[in-house]
Order: C-alpha cells, then structure tokens, then sequence
C-alpha cells in the first residue's frame, strides 16, 4: 500500500444511492400479500413504484440511501463528511440535498435534468419494527463515473461504500475508479455488503474485490456473511473472511456485533431500547459510529459500543437520518 | 334554516390549503434571528422559502394543511369524509394526494399544471415543541370555484372550513359558495379562525360571516377570540361571540378548551402526554376529535374530551397526521 501523500481534509468521503425514504406502517400480511420478502430490499420498477405507492398507508417523507445515512450519522458525531451520489433535478431531488447539506456534508454532485426521477424507496414498516423496502431506483442508476473528483476521494482518510450501488453499471464504474483513487492515495476502503440479494448478483464482484486486497474495513450483517462465504455456519464463516480484510465487523441485530482485525477480536451487546419503532437504516448507523470511532483511532471495542449506541437511536424512531444529538449520545454512553 | 333534503352521505367535507409540512428542530434563538414570530403562521413568497429552507436543519417531509389534518384525523376516527384542495401536477402534489387518499378520505380535485408547485409549511419546531410555521402557498391559492361539486357539500353533515384559506381570492370565493350550498341543503357550517393575523387581515368577513348565521360551529383558541372580539378578556370574548353561534369552541393549549352551545357549557382538561415533541396540528386535530363526537350526537363534554385526546397524541410525535389509532385510543380513553 502506498504511503498517503498527506494528511486528508476529509474524514470520510460516500458515494452511494441518493434515495427519499418514503414510509408508512403496514401489517405483515400485506406485506405477505404484495409478494415481497419481509425484512428484504427489491429493486422496482416505474409500474411496480406506483402500484405500492396505491396501496401504502399515509406516508412520511425523510432522506435516506445507505452510504449517505451513514454519512449523516458520521457528521452528526463531529466527522468531516462529503457525499457522492445523483439526484434529479425535481422536488425529491432537492429534499435530498437540501436534507444532506443541511447535515454538514459536502455534496456538489450536479442534479440531473429530465427522467427519471429522483431515486425512492417505499418502506412497509412491521408492527414489530421490520422494514421491507422496495427501492425505485430512478436518477440514481445514473451517478456517472466522471461525476467523481479524485482530488477530493484522495483527500479522505477512508471512501465509504455501499454494495446496494453495485447494481447499476454507472454507478459500479465509478465506484470502482473511486477505490482506485483512494488505494492510489493510500487511503483506506470501507464497504458494505448490503443486502443479501445484491450479493447473489455481485457476490464474484466482492469476493474479488476482497481477494486483491481493495478492501479494507468490511461490513456485514450474518446473512450477507453467510451468503457471500457460503458457511451458514457463523463462526466458519467469519474465519474465511476476517484474514483477507483488515478489519471484519458483522452485525447480528438483537445479538449484537462482533468486529476481528489482524487476530484480535471484540463484541458488544446490542444497545437496549425502549421500543423498536422501525429498523431501517441500523446498520447504516452502526456503520457511522464504528467508523468514527475508527477514524479517532480508537480500540474495536469502542468502536463496536458506538455502533451500537447509534443504531439503537436511529429504530427508536421512524426514518434513518438521526433525531438525537448523536454527540452528546456518545458522550454520555461512552464518555 | 331550511331542512335537510334526505339524510347526508358524508359526515364531513372539508376544504383547506394543500400543503406538505417540512419540518425541522430548530432553537428559539434561530426562530428569533430569522425575524419570525415564535408560535405564528406568516406566508412568505418563493424568494423567502427558499431562504428558509437554506437555513433548516435536516427535515422530514409529512402531508399537513389545517383542514386537511382535522379530516385525516376524522377519517381515522371512522368519519366519512370528502377534502377539496389545491396541489400542483408535482411530487410534493402527489405526495399530498396518496396521503389523503391513503387515509380513506375521498379526493378528487385534479391537481393545476403548471407554475406555482404545490403549497409548502417550513415549520421550525422549538425544543419545548412549539412550532412557528411559514407558509409558501404555491398552487393552493388558486383554488378555482368551479372545482366545487355543489351536489357533493349538500350531501356532507359538515362543511368544514380553515380560515388560512381566507387569505387568497380565488379560494375565498370558493368558500363562500360552498358555504352557500351547505347552509341550501340546511347542513352545518364548521369554521376554524386558524391564526391570529389571518383574523388582523379578514376579522371584519369573519365577524360578517358569523353574524349573518353563516357559521354554525365556530373552533377558536384564546388568542383567536381576543384577536376576532377585541376582548382582552377571556369571559367577556366569550360572552361576546357564544350567542352568535351554535357551538363555541375554544382551546387553550395546556389549560384545556371549553364549549359553549344554547347556554351550556362544558370543559375539558388538557389530556396528558409524557413528552410534548411537536404543537403541530394540535388545533386542527383537537377539532378533528370534536367534530367526530358531535357527528355521533355526543355530548359537549364527550366532544371536548374526545378533541383532547386527538390533540394529545399529535403532539406526542413529529408531524400533525395521527400515528397512533385513533379508533382504539378514543374506545380506550372515552369506552
């Protein structure tokens, strides 16, 4: 690995779906009954969109996409943040970007002018805080690979990425000259598996990408470990992966997380909460609070404690951009 | 008063702004040095919305409108109701559409192509749950007359009103021919002052309005009713609107509201919340509980408690369309 030329301005730089989150509570029935895998993510199209749309409950609207909740939650906690990722120019379009900045993050990628649309996600939300959501995935497929200023991924201690984005062939171009910028600057990658479907469709993709060494700090939940080793069994699972990466965290909801790197290893229960009000977007905030911890240099078990703190704030309520005063959060579970 | 025709097919039809709520927290000392007044409603044109905005925090986006939420909150109560109102052919105007419709409440006015976009509250909310709500009007005030089906207000039990609808021509000229239609078919006219410098602009119409019998339930809070009476105190306000009317209502946020109707007078407490997140809605959906007992024949002091328990659970969440079940809250506080 190339020695970083000098200290990066950025602490993390995302590139990810620019998604409205779009969410109402439904009964698993339904959910049953529309034909779509609960707790999962599909990706739809224009016709499929506005049929759930017709039979979704009243909704609420808030700015979602992985990388960039991520993002979000980092900049929440003091990181210094940039985004990556295409919009629409419509009304959506703006709400994301106005909801982004609005957080501290730098986002200059230009909206796109005409169809599709900006990108949405219909949420069907359990009674027991499951989301189910059906991505529509509009301008977003779009974020075109010169949309990328390598200056500025080079100028970031770690590029953040969401394996979700791997499905479109744009967005997939650029992701791969972003990690060739980072890895040219000596910078490190985080990536995210995301979902179990996306890795029966680019499982090759990843497994190669970790293969030569392109990815630093991964993360999983046990399902997408499980699907991308192909050990159902967890631990046989973890001692496949962990070697080829620095650092392996996997998440495993209400049990917790565990993270390895270089031999070492550390768990931490999941944060009680009150009430599980929707889990979307868990992981996401997981992931800000382990790589804030990360980027002070901490130990993998604070790291692993604020993952966790973060996460039990944002099902706590609806919608995956935090509520809370994540700062004061973190100062008051972790000191 | 001429006789009803035959027996209504709808409980409630309402008419009002078309608006998408974008909320966001934000600090009195925010509120204060943006000019705006803590607690008010002012319009502001496309220049100064889109100032404001560049200034808020992070948002959610939810489907508002004073009316709007009263038939919402209705509709959930199990009224049949009907909402006429203005959005553009956009995503904000579909967004206030699928929620209106998702709630089970009819909608058919056909959305205006076209400049200006769908209306829109920016709506800082203050720690202590206060909301100070600015209001881009957009497409909502052209709301045209013609757009009333005439045959359909006669055939609603109420006509519902907000006065924030007063301000712009067109929809003022719509409200006064459907008050004409509802007051032909001797149906009842529900009205709500909405805000006190809607009454410094148009007191002298409402005051009009109410001395010709042309309201027949009048929803005020206190400072509604020293704003439209010139009364600074309370009991002479009272005293002074009551025997115009056949229903007075009056709310006054923590201290409860009270009715008067022929001499009666009821009171009720303000129901408890363990933590007020958001004033929002609280008036609109305080009515949208004493509407649907008066509906039903209930008493002034069940109508009263029932709009307490309604307003209780709005401000109990970001938002002013109900989360909880009004259907079981109402069963569960009131049997």
């Amino acid at each position: 690995m190339p020695q970083s030329r000098s200290a990066p301005t950025l602490d993390v730089i995302g590139i990810g779906n620019a998604i409205v989150d779009v969410m109402a509570p439904a009964a698993d029935e339904q959910i049953e009954a529309l034909g779509m895998a609960r707790g999962g993510m599909m990706l739809v199209d224009t016709q499929r969109a506005r049929e759930l749309y017709d039979v979704m409950g009243p909704a609420r609207e808030v700015s979602g996409g992985s990388a960039a909740n991520t993002l979000a939650g980092l900049a929440a906690l003091g990181a210094n943040c940039a985004f990556i990722g295409q919009v629409a120019e419509d009304q959506l379009g703006e709400v994301f970007a106005h909801d982004i900045r609005a957080g501290g993050i730098a986002f200059d990628t230009p909206a796109r002018p005409g169809e599709p649309p900006t990108a949405r996600c219909l949420i069907f939300v359990s009674p027991d805080g499951q989301r189910t959501m059906n991505t529509y995935l509009g301008a977003s497929q779009y974020l075109p690979a010169d949309a990328l200023d390598e200056a500025r991924i080079a100028d970031a201690a770690i590029l953040y990425l969401e394996g979700y984005l791997w499905d479109p062939e744009e967005p997939r171009a650029a992701m791969r000259k972003a990690i060739a910028a980072a890895k040219g600057a000596g910078r490190e990658v985080a990536f995210t598996l995301s979902d179990g479907f996306v890795i029966e469709r680019h499982g090759a993709d990843f497994n190669a990408m970790i293969e030569t060494g392109d990815v630093d700090i991964l993360f999983a939940n046990e399902n997408e470990l499980a699907a991308l080793t192909g050990e159902s069994d967890f631990e046989a699972g973890l001692a496949q992966l962990a070697p080829k990466v620095a650092i392996l965290v996997v998440t495993r909801s209400e049990r917790g997380a565990v993270a390895l790197s270089r031999g070492k290893r550390a768990y931490v229960l999941a944060e009680p909460v009150n009430a599980v009000v929707d889990t979307t977007g868990a992981g996401d905030l997981f992931a800000a609070g382990f790589l804030f911890g990360h980027s002070q240099g901490k130990s993998l078990a604070h790291c692993l404690k604020l993952g966790a703190v973060c996460a039990a704030e944002i099902i706590s309520h609806y919608g995956a951009r935090p509520e809370a005063n994540l700062k004061a959060l973190a100062a008051e579970k972790l000191g």
